[in-house]
């Protein structure tokens, strides 16, 4: 197993990536291919004295991807960039995986093109952990603005295997984002995708409105990736914003700071329970192969549990589970709903 | 001045509607108009001891109108509803304003049938108060599923003349809630809404992202209906979830109790911070008569709160100030965008 690490991409880049890179690959002993800048990377190993057994290097020329790059032009504009570089690895099989914390339209339009979708699976999906107290996988978190019901189909039968096969979750329940908890609910989209979803073999509990979702009730939530995206950073705003009315709440004199003493190891629970990176990062699942983003802001600690994650999503076979159901996707619709009109808008 | 006031609809009518109609219109010397069974309210003043001094009642026949209601027909089929009488008795000039904590749907619905819309106001919106750190509008925050640009750009203007009427913020900042920064980012329809506003007379800051709306960095955010619906349930439950979360903090043992008491004033001012109830309910901007939806979980003193959003509304001349906008629209224009292009396919 071998762990291909985009050394140049994300806010932290290069010091904490490859700081979270060795660190991880030295703990866990997993193999990493650390793409970037050579004598940059072993300027920070010395400096921060960091393992170096189970790695390896590989030195790009050009300009790196950075986040207000334009994702449609910049994979052929910057060809030589460590992200350019890593998926062409991946493409080679120089890895087993990849993972990233760079610019996430760049990342999935390089993925796309480079190392391609499963022949059969319309669109790729930003799959995204949400820690509300459970962990909870949303797809599509902004992976695709404008979707069909039949892309949300797919969504929801990807992020089913997803929860199975990676995160060990029986029988997942899956849900759809709406705006009411009515079948008919929600705009064309939503209540063709609200029908379509019944048809298919997952364990569907229907519609999910924002209301619930911070509840964790569900292990799976679909949307479009518009819609997702405006979730998937609401949540995170959610969190930002208990962190703030807690420090408020706590940091205002000696008496609240005395209060803060008191729950303090409660306090450290509740931290990590809604800490994102504890999860690793977001699979683009759809992809042949597997590409994990990375948050933006990630630090050491968090490109750690990323090298977790892909080792555990490029090891579960769950890449071939996606193609068995892009090859035969009458073997995800319920039976009783094979060859019937519902099915016939539904997944071909 | 007088209220009218649909007293048998709400998860908690008609006990905590009537309590808190004639409470408010005591406190606040606001005459109201009760709808709903007359011996029913007869009954709640005599076991309250309720003050009666500026009050009517208006009893109604029929079976009413429930949450589970389906509002495309719900008008039709219960024309005596306490709802739907209430709405005709404001359509007559019975009264000024009307508040109910009924069903969402059904009193658009009736809205839109009875009182009608304000020429020119293509689409009527949900304008939601939504509480982070400062009061922000949310308009549409569920009554159109479907928009178009020009749609988004009417509430944009209500909004803004909202904030400045009735919540006297001085030139309000307007932003296009989207799934990113950049100025072609979102759907079709969401690039091009963010050409329009760019238009318009309002101080327009481009789009806000999930992550920051509960950083209350902006006075009025608009959106389509659905998107709208699922950002300001969201919102309702991040509260939920702070609330949650503080209760785990505190009441896990003697320790984080007496922390909790050493917190106990700022916690309190905590919660009236996020109380969505302390502004009121959610004003239908566009509609030709102040119609205000309170809250459906709405207990006595959010429906005090709403008498007085009533009143506001009422006296603020708002609804002249919406005819002069769907008469005028060229007036709301930028000058130097008037007969533009990207005028053009806007506000007309």
């Amino acid at each position: 197993m071998k762990i291909i690490v985009d050394c140049m991409s994300g806010d932290y880049a290069p010091d904490e990536i490859v700081k979270g890179a060795l660190l991880g690959a030295n703990e866990h002993k997993i193999n990493v291919l650390l793409v970037g800048d050579k004598p940059t990377i072993e300027k920070l190993i010395k400096e921060n004295n960091l393992p170096t057994e189970y790695m390896e290097i590989h030195q790009n020329e050009g300009e790196n991807v950075t986040m207000e790059d334009e994702p449609s032009v910049v994979m052929k504009e910057k060809k030589s960039s460590s992200m350019a570089v890593a998926l062409e690895l991946l493409k080679k099989g120089e890895g087993d995986a990849l993972v990233s914390a760079g610019n996430t339209g760049a990342l999935l339009t390089g993925a796309t093109l480079i190392i391609r979708r499963i022949k059969g699976i319309r669109r790729a999906a930003l799959g995204a952990i949400i820690p509300f107290g459970i962990p909870m996988l949303l797809a599509d978190a902004g992976a695709q603005t404008d979707c069909t019901p039949e892309n949300i189909g797919q969504f929801a039968l990807m992020g089913k295997l997803f929860m199975e096969k990676v995160m060990k979750v029986t029988n997942p329940r899956v849900a759809l984002i709406n705006n009411g908890a009515e079948e008919h609910k929600g705009t064309e989209l939503y209540s063709e995708a609200h029908k379509l979803l019944k048809t298919l073999t997952i364990n569907f509990m229907g519609n999910i409105e924002g209301r619930d979702i911070p509840m964790g009730i569900c292990d799976v939530m679909v949307a479009d990736g518009f819609t997702g995206n405006i979730v998937l950073k609401m949540c995170e705003g959610a969190g930002i914003f208990v962190k703030k009315t807690l420090k408020s709440l706590f940091f205002a004199n000696f008496k609240t700071k005395l209060a803060a003493l008191l729950v303090k190891s409660r306090l450290a629970t509740l931290k990590k329970e809604m800490d994102y990176s504890e999860f690793g990062g977001a699979p683009f699942l759809g992809i042949s192969k597997p590409v994990i983003k990375a948050h933006g802001s990630s630090k050491a600690k968090s490109i750690v549990c990323c090298l977790l994650q892909a080792k555990e999503y490029a090891s579960s076979g769950i890449i071939e589970e996606f193609e068995k159901l892009a090859q035969n996707p009458q073997l995800y619709v319920k039976e009783e709903y094979r060859n019937t009109e519902e099915q016939k808008e539904g997944i071909e």
